[in-house]
């Protein structure tokens, strides 16, 4: 499984107010269609806030559980669905629990979700909306 | 506050357990000296693994609360403990709580912690062991 990290998700009780924290900050909102999530570029990857529902329910597990295993998922993005699937496998035969296998995600990626040993969320993405460049990184759209 | 994010933290309860699952990836350790953490370079940042009574200790945090409030840091590395402090402040006047101010740590870096809204925790971070390049990416020892 390629060691990078892509996206950050921090799943947050009111999104508003999370928002509104980061952006007092300082930070800059990457300009992104998506209602109900909010994305800001950090170097060559990417902070999202998103409602812990959705994380749960994205991700395959309770909600209720969520805060024992940290409501926060580490995303890895890869350049074709095929190659999801083949890091799912890699994860999987490495020990790691597949909460929610690949799939369709309804905004046009394809994703898959599984838990470390210790519980922390991975999402393997294909998302065509997000650029990777050749090291890696990933752009938001502007 | 600078919009990057220099490592994530995870806090485990199995550092052997976790290290391993991550090598069985084929993730390559960063050397470094340090006992009882393990870093991994991942693009411009990195992952690394610690035993969440560390990471709470370090944070002012209880264990036993960690469990709610997401047992990760994200830490923002700085050119100087001055960039420390004054990003501490930039923090505090967003709204964030702080859970442990600035301070000389045992390694000889200078790092104080604080509590976004959501209680995720934030570290800020001076590490003369880590290289920034000019864009802030974070650069871990050989």
């Amino acid at each position: 499984m390629d060691q990078r990290i892509s996206l950050i998700t921090l799943g947050v009780r009111d999104l508003n107010r999370a928002r509104a924290f980061y952006e007092r900050l300082g930070w800059k909102r990457a300009f992104f269609g998506a209602e109900g999530v909010a994305f800001f570029q950090t170097g060559g990857m990417a902070l999202a806030l998103y409602p812990r529902r959705d994380l749960a329910k994205d991700a395959g597990v309770e909600e209720a559980n969520l805060g024992e295993r940290a409501a926060v998922t580490l995303a890895l993005n890869m350049r074709s669905k095929e190659e999801v699937d083949a890091s799912m496998a890699e994860a999987e035969a490495a020990g790691a629990r597949i909460t929610m296998p690949a799939r369709e995600a309804f905004w046009g990626g394809y994703i898959g979700h599984f838990a470390d040993p210790e519980g922390f969320l991975w999402e393997i993405a294909w998302n065509p909306a997000f650029r990777l460049t050749e090291d890696g990184s990933v752009v938001l759209p502007d």
